[in-house]
Order: structure tokens, then C-alpha cells, then sequence
């Protein structure tokens, strides 16, 4: 009997427990709050991810350990990692923890990524923006997500605004200036490296943000041969260089048809979600597999997927459920502004059958504006 | 927030609460022993299906109830029915255990049976043996599964020794006397109907067993549209009189492409694992959806699958998660002789790519004999 621990216990932790027992699995949680989600499919231990003796109790309970959140602090990750197996490996999860030591990689690698520079101090900012030019961004280091933790400024004389709301952060999570760069679209790769280092990825997908939070993703993305192979290709190299075992999604921008690299989340995705439903393996399955050094399940595609994300509230779920690919996705939250509380999944055989798909159920959802920019993709707009 | 109650805790409770996390829904498994499978995902209440106190402390905590267990004595269910909606209805589950009810309601309804008679005592065994001949079988009517509490007689000489080994039973489950039918081949209609009458079949299953036990199922069957449309008719029929929701399986035999039903299985059935990857909607979400009153879910299949039941021990997942197709399903027991303890479902888009799937797998996991009958049938034999 193998015990797989996860640290953090969100949507994505009570997943990845519903993905592995088929195959045996049991499961510990971590988190700091006893009504973590997945707790209500996991057995749940509350405490807190810098508290030794709680980290102690829950390396003695698992076989192996993995993360439902990036920011679990990088020393804790290291303690565990001394103590039993940790995927991905603690070094990867500090790269993909600090945009700066992210974006350095990336340009080693020769993935395309915007101008940036580390900003220690209020004298560094104004060199930063001299030097990569406005519109550009302020963002901390470390601990950002969906958004959060960064000023964008659109001239110089922003830098004391930008310095105002974020500069007490250069001491602590660090903070960095990067180059604002229009997009057209962004799009992910979602991809999984085993530990004996095979590599597989999912399909293209094109997402779509509002307030920083993702709101709809397709697979596959619209996109030529040969822009998917370079996103793969990127992907690999990451995997490759970090040897990193497990689930991540590379995040791109699309400008012209180029790519840039935007970031690296170390762990199943949001926008791998459609995996369940419109893939022969999930994400999920296939993370759980990497992690234990079990044969990588297949990413072929079946059809087309469209995935929806509920954010703050569930709508009703009938117009959904009507559907005959409509899949229906509740994480047992209590609802809150801004919170990830679930999403939906339409699949259909054909992109033209996705389109009638998303019209009915967005119109039945009262969520047209959701799912207008997927049709348009879909209508190759 | 929904907490659904079922009564059993065996793997059907386990696939059921696994596929019932996504629609939000909370679970309490009720099982006799404190190692049921469905306790490793779900809360489980320990205690005896007869013992009003520990029914209700499971009435009082949940506001459906439903089965993974048939022979959950009929006075608990319609208990149970008076304080709670119990799906499917507890007369339909009596019909269901009570093998005498059962055939004389497929007989009302036009459903072709083999001939049967009941056997409330032993001179009533040698009138029926007379009546309906030999070869023949006697059965409990009521707690049998798996091929126990069986006894085929060849001839009118086998009756001291049938009733040696079940005469005992008259009085208390009652038994029934059963033309023996040859067969060709068992086929099973796993079939879903709404709150609000909805009926969906996924397509029929043909299926092998050894010894009682199901060994391993194939979808579609390789049959014709005229019997695959009277199989479904048959199911339909059944559920409607019954005012039956949930899902079941209909049980069938085949001879000369004539059908005969076998049984009814009042619950989500083996012969129906496949559908969690080989169809849109698998016949453990669209039960629950069934039973919450939920629009039912397309049963539509994606390409063709074969199920192979693993029986006492799991073998080892390797040569089934090396197959683009293969997915895995170990139900976390103990091993012990007999006992179901998982399965595995392999997929491919064409019924080719299945038998090639299947040849490579059941080499490599030394069941060429457990596979050979779906390559027979594969191949049109």
C-alpha cells in the first residue's frame, strides 16, 4: 500500500485523490485549514507547512510527496525531500517560486521571454525602467498568483506609485520589472516527465484570463504545426533541464505569431483541467503516475474541450448537465469573491459541435461574455 | 450541500463517491464491516443493516439513500423510505431478491425466461423436476450471487443430493427450480432511468464468467440492431413498470440470437466499469444524477473497451498502463480467494486496435486465457 502525500489541500489536491485511487492509492493532505477541500475525499492534516514537527508526522505517514501549491517555503520542501521522496524535486519548485531565477532559465534555454530585471531597491527600479523602457510591470518575486502582487506602469513617473504599493516587498519576496508585452493570446503547455525521464504533453491549449484569473480554456488551441512544436519544444527543455518529475504547465504569450514564455507552474494546472473528460489520461492520472515511476498514459485528445471556471459562486448546473458532453465540477467550497470554487468541461467530437455546445450552455448559464472569445477562436477569428 | 447515503461499502460504493465528488456531493457509506474499500474514500458508518439505531444515525445524516449492496434486507429499506428517499424504490430492490418475483415479472411483461417453478418443499422439487424436465438448476431465491446457493441437476436422480445441499434454505430464502438453458453467449443491457421517467441504455455488453464470477465484458457487443433494440426494449420495459430509477443491469442469455433474461441487478454492475472511460457519461455519475433528480448524462460510447475482472489478487499494472488505452482499477482490498479485486478497462477507437491492445496485454500479464473469448468475439467467431 503506497501513501502519497500532497501539500496543500485545494481543488487540485482533491483531484489528484480521486485520480489515484484507482490505482490503489491512498492519500495524506497538508494545509493549513481544516476545511481544505480535498479533506472532504483525503484524510486531512492541519498545520502548518514551516512547523517541523508537523512536517515530521506527515513525512512518517507518506510514502511520497508532491504539491497541490507552488508556494509551500522551498526549506520545508528540502526537510521533506532528506526524509522521503519528493516530485517535483525541491529545486524546481524554487525556480518556478522566483520569477527572476524563472525568467533567468528561460533565457538560458533560449525560450523567448520578455525584458526584466531584478529590482532590490527604489534606485534599481528607476534603472530598470530606464533600461527596459515603459509600459512595463512590477512584480514581486515570489508568492504571486492569479494577479496578485503587481503595478503596472504605464511611464516613468509611475515608479513612485509602483515603489508605494510595492516596495516594502523588495526585502522580503524580492521584486522584479518586467517589459509589458501585448498579447494576442495565451496559450499553455500542460506536459508530464516520468522519473526515468519520458516526456509526453497534452494538446495546445488556448486560454482566456479576466482580472488576472483564468476564466476558459480550449484544447486543442487553434494554432499552426509549427508553433505547437516550439511550445513542446520549450516545455521539454524545462522538464529536462530542472529534471523535473511530475504534472507542470508552461505559460506563453502569442504576439505575431512568436512566442514568449510568461511562467512555470509546477504542479497539475487550471488549464489542464479538460484533461479528465477530453483525454484519454488527465492530468491528474498522469501526475500520479510520473510521481511514482509508473508508465506515462497516453495525451492523445478525444475531440474538442472547452473548460469553464467558476470563480466566487457556483451557477446552476442544468444547463451544463443537458449538455451531452457537459461535465459538471463542484469542489465543495463555500463560495467567495474571487475564489476558485469550480468549472465545467463541454466536450464534443468535432470544433463546429463545441460551438453549439458553448452557445446553448452559455446562453443557458446567462455566461455569454464567458464563452464569447471561445467562439471566437472556434469561428477562427 | 447533499450528503448521499449508500447502503454497502464495497468497490460500487467506491466508484459511486469517486464519481460523486465532482457534482459536490458529500457520501456515508454504511457497511457490517470497518475495512469496507469505500471507508478509504468516504465516512463510514459500521453497523448491522437489520439495527434500527444504527439506521437511524445514517438517516439522520444524509438525504438520499441508494445501494451498493442488493441483499440489504427489504423491511430496511422501505424503514429507511419512510424517512428519506431511497432510490431505487424498496419494492423494486424486493423484486430484484426474490428470484421468483423477478421471473414472474419478466414473464408478465413478454420477457422470454427459461421455465421456472418454486420449491417450497422437497415434494414440490420432484413435481418441478418433472413439470420442467432436465437438465435444470435449483436456486435460492432469494441472497444468491456469484454462482452460490446453486445446484445443476442432470437428472431426476440429483434431487436428494440438490436438496442435501439446499433443502435447508426452503424455509428460509425460499428456493426455485430453473430449466437449464443452454446459452452461446450472456449479454447485459446496463440501462439508467430518471426521477422524471428518463431512460438512457449504454450499448449492450457481451460478457464471460468462470466460475459464477465475471471474468471480463466487451462493448458493444457484436451483435445485430434488431436484438440490441429488443435487449434495450426488455431493460426499458422492466424499469418502467417498475418505476425503477438508478441505474441496473439486465441480465441476458442468447441462443440461435434468441434472448432470455437471466436477472436483474438493482444497482451500478460490473458488466459496466467500462463506461468510466469508454463512454461520455459513466453509469456511476449518471446513478447518482439518476437518483438527485439531475439531467442524465449521454451514454454514448467512445470507440470499444473490454473489461478483465481481477479475482482474489491484483496482478501486476504494468503490461495494462503501458497500453495507450489501458486504465487501471485496484479497489484497495486485501486479497483473498474469490474476492473481486479490481479490474482493468482497455479502450481503443476501433475494434482492430482492441484486439491488438488485448493480445499484447493479456500476454503480458499471463491471462491469455481470460482475454481469449473477447478475441473470439472480436474476430467474429
Amino acid at each position: 500500500m503506497t501513501t502519497v502525500g500532497i501539500l496543500g489541500g485545494g481543488q487540485l489536491a482533491r483531484m489528484l485523490a480521486l485520480a489515484g485511487a484507482p490505482l490503489g492509492l491512498r492519500f495524506l493532505v497538508m494545509d493549513t485549514v481544516a476545511d481544505a477541500c480535498a479533506g472532504q475525499f483525503a484524510p486531512l492534516l492541519v498545520g502548518d507547512y514551516r512547523d517541523e514537527s508537523a512536517l515530521a508526522e506527515f513525512a512518517s505517514k507518506v510514502d511520497v510527496v508532491t504539491f497541490d501549491f507552488e508556494n509551500v517555503p522551498a526549506t520545508s520542501a528540502e526537510w521533506l525531500a532528506a526524509r522521503v521522496p519528493v516530485f517535483p524535486n525541491p529545486s524546481a519548485l524554487a525556480v518556478a517560486q522566483d520569477r527572476l531565477a524563472e525568467k533567468t532559465l528561460f533565457r538560458e534555454l533560449g525560450i523567448p521571454v520578455p525584458e526584466f530585471m531584478d529590482v532590490p531597491d527604489r534606485l534599481a527600479l528607476d534603472a530598470a525602467i530606464a533600461a527596459i523602457g515603459t509600459p512595463c510591470i512590477l512584480k514581486t518575486r515570489r508568492l504571486g498568483y492569479d494577479g496578485k502582487g503587481q503595478f503596472r506602469l504605464k511611464s516613468s513617473a509611475d515608479a513612485d506609485a509602483a515603489w508605494q504599493a510595492l516596495g516594502a516587498q523588495a526585502a522580503t519576496v524580492g521584486l522584479i520589472l518586467e517589459a509589458f508585452v501585448p498579447f494576442e493570446r495565451e496559450l499553455s503547455v500542460v506536459a508530464v516527465r516520468g522519473r526515468g525521464g519520458e516526456f509526453r504533453a497534452w494538446p495546445l491549449t488556448e486560454n482566456w484570463h479576466v482580472d488576472g484569473v483564468l476564466s476558459a480554456s480550449l484544447a486543442p488551441a487553434q494554432v499552426d504545426a509549427a508553433l505547437h512544436h516550439t511550445a513542446i519544444a520549450h516545455a521539454r527543455a524545462l522538464a529536462e533541464r530542472l529534471d523535473y518529475v511530475g504534472v507542470f504547465a508552461l505559460e506563453l504569450f502569442c504576439r505575431d505569431g512568436v512566442l514568449s514564455a510568461n511562467e512555470l507552474a509546477p504542479r497539475v494546472h487550471n488549464s489542464g483541467h479538460w484533461t479528465i473528460e477530453g483525454a484519454e489520461t488527465s492530468q491528474f492520472h498522469n501526475h500520479l503516475r510520473a510521481v511514482l515511476g509508473l508508465p506515462l498514459g497516453d495525451t492523445g485528445m478525444r475531440g474538442h474541450a472547452c473548460m469553464l471556471n467558476w470563480i466566487g459562486a457556483m451557477p446552476d448546473a442544468g444547463p451544463v448537465l443537458r449538455e451531452a458532453g457537459g461535465h459538471w465540477h463542484d469542489y465543495g467550497k463555500q463560495p467567495r469573491d474571487g475564489r476558485k470554487v469550480g468549472h465545467a468541461t463541454l466536450r464534443s467530437d468535432s470544433g463546429a459541435g463545441l460551438m453549439a455546445v458553448l452557445a446553448r450552455a452559455g446562453e443557458g448559464l446567462g455566461r455569454q461574455a464567458q464563452v464569447a472569445p471561445v467562439l471566437d477562436a472556434l469561428r477562427g477569428r
